[in-house]
């Protein structure tokens, strides 16, 4: 959606001011044109400019006067328009698929769940399902004035810097899938939503993460680095691979050919496995969560088992990589009550200068959905003028 | 040494232009000043100007006519002054101390090293033996007409984000210490010194490297990250602690409190007790690689276990961060022949889309003091302003 960087230095400084202003009644808290200006170090003309502009294209709304009470004529009340351009998500899961439709303030607006056996499956026919989800939360977010942005489909899987070729997803059995789409790994696609959306409910004492580990499992492990506040993807695109950092060298050999990788003590099937939990049972993950509910010794030794070999692997990557906090998300979050022990007695032993901050993502198993649909509002307010050009 | 960054827009420019033409000198080969000017993309005059500043302050020289034949007036050749400021570098090792100083070209005009027995004593003893070292090698270097620009302290140990205080290193006996001194971590300097110095040598074909692993040794194992071309410290400073990364999780313990740190099987002291060979030899080293070039059965096999070892811990490194390559530096590459197997048998097992490249550093083990005294001069280049302005 991006328009190319120009070559005209005007229209160049106009987009950088047009998204430095939507960008500050994005974060604001119904913040007057006055406020924008103070934010952003534009003159109050400018940013009346650009705030018309932004109002005009249908990205920026007029709440009304703002806080009575304040010195001085009370200025109208900005904030983002929940009828402006919109972002969409899908997600290819293992046995599910999924497509959400969020606002420019990062509101689920419509939303579609299927269960489907996507393992094995030729990719072609789960991508022509998943379109049929895609089709109708998009109907239902123009029926509600919200004008589709851009899609992102998140995939349990390896990425080429294409972003449209899937190079391997063993879970899936895809193995060099070209689509039109644009695709994006679901562990970044959970890191980028962290990023963006987490902190949204922020208290001042609470500044946002910008460096830190994500980790979420479906099948396998995935994580993701978040470094000075971007999204690490390494030479290749392949930074991020946590399930394969090896815990016991001489360990069970894994998918990927080697020994020991922390996918085979962590991993879900193993998990499952070492809970006497069939791993194709529908809601198997909901049975280990109720299993270890119910204090079922097997259910807690494994999820016992696993924190400690995910604590191991994490030790190697906080001892190398110093982030403010290590976040559980996706699917793993909802399993953090047991595994957060393990996971924190082991880095309080193995990490240089002592521990880390171990939290679970507030956004649960919903953070690769809404980073996928975000991703395209992401961009809209990176560069608003395509929108106030139309 | 740098200067604020300052309020006058003016006066920061012209402190940026001043950067980028000293850094076009020292990158280009003899160049002119119109190819400076095409390099930076200024106009030739303000070239000029800032070009005569940059030679009355001593920082560049001018060579003469370039070369004769091509089109057009020939311009004078332009290269960074042998009698500009000068950066001095100074390393404590577990037994040994050196100074030396390279002038603005990364050349070494000054050196000096003594063996000492630094483990256990007093910092301060140390730290007044070294400074003996460092004024000795300074009086070279201003005898030669150089300028000294500042100092910087290579240690074995952890060092706090004030750059004054070594919180801790245990090889050395030393815990919080202050000290008026710079002082930086040496594998943070070996790395550093990899990023300006070993590309230098560079061909059309093989780019500097910009996204690295740099690991080296003397007694622990220490490694530094470069990202992006820029040293990742981490939030606490504490980034690239791989000798504290698990490799067998339930192995010996080590000196940090953990099980199974790589430091274990791959730190010096592990690897020459394997080896059969008495940590406190004085020449212990030198002595490991003669036994291991003479096929003594117990040093390659301390050798080969130390290389898996190694292999192991930057096959988890290689997931996470997806580098463009490892490079093994310091007293590590003098060892490289036979730790290099075993690291590229278990990176081209374990690492996601197959092995990494490593590469052993062209600088050896005069990295880390070269990183040291090239500090200084990297300050000079990012800010000459400071000397042009005296």
């Amino acid at each position: 959606m991006a328009k190319g960087t120009g070559t005209n230095p005007q229209a160049a400084l106009r987009r950088r001011n047009l998204s430095a202003v939507v960008h500050a009644v994005a974060a604001g808290d119904n913040m007057s044109r006055a406020a924008v200006a103070a934010e952003v170090g534009l003159t109050r003309a400018t940013v009346s400019t650009l705030v018309d502009e932004l109002i005009a294209a249908g990205l920026v709304t007029e709440l009304g006067a703002q806080r009575p009470g304040t010195v001085g004529r009370p200025g109208t009340a900005l904030a983002l328009s929940p009828r402006g351009p919109a972002g969409i998500g899908a997600e290819v899961g293992v046995d599910h698929l999924a497509a959400c439709v969020v606002d420019l303030r990062g509101t689920v607006r419509a939303r579609a769940t299927v269960e489907a056996r996507n393992r094995g499956r030729a990719a072609a026919q789960t991508l022509g399902e998943l379109d049929g989800l895609v089709r109708q939360v998009t109907e239902e977010a123009v029926a509600l004035g919200l004008r589709p942005a851009g899609l992102t489909v998140a995939v349990p899987g390896l990425v080429g810097r294409d972003q449209h070729t899937v190079l391997r997803a063993p879970n899936l059995g895809w193995k060099n899938e070209r689509t039109d789409l644009t695709v994006e790994n679901e562990a970044n696609l959970g890191a980028l939503a962290e990023l963006w959306l987490a902190g949204r409910e922020k208290t001042p004492a609470q500044a946002p993460l910008t460096d830190f580990i994500h980790v979420s499992a479906e099948i396998g492990i995935g994580a993701a680095l978040v470094i000075n506040g971007n999204l690490f993807r390494g030479a290749r695109g392949f930074a991020g691979e946590l399930g394969h950092v090896p815990v016991y060298p001489d360990g069970p050999r894994c998918s990927c050919g080697a020994r020991g990788c922390l996918e085979q003590y962590a991993g879900e099937e193993a998990v499952l496995r070492a809970a006497g939990i069939a791993p194709e049972l529908p809601g198997r993950l909901k049975a280990l969560r109720t299993a270890a509910a119910d204090d079922d010794a097997p259910a807690l030794a494994a999820l016992e088992a696993a924190g400690r070999a995910l604590g191991i692997a994490l030790s190697g990557a906080v001892n190398l990589l110093d982030p403010q906090a290590v976040v559980l998300g996706g699917p793993l979050s909802e399993l953090a009550p047991w595994l957060l022990p393990g996971v924190r007695r082991e880095l309080g032993r193995r990490v240089t200068g002592g521990g880390a901050l171990v939290v679970e993502s507030r956004l649960g198993r919903d953070g690769v959905l809404l980073g996928a649909a975000y991703s395209a509002v992401r961009a809209v307010l990176d560069d608003p003028s395509e929108w106030t050009a139309r």
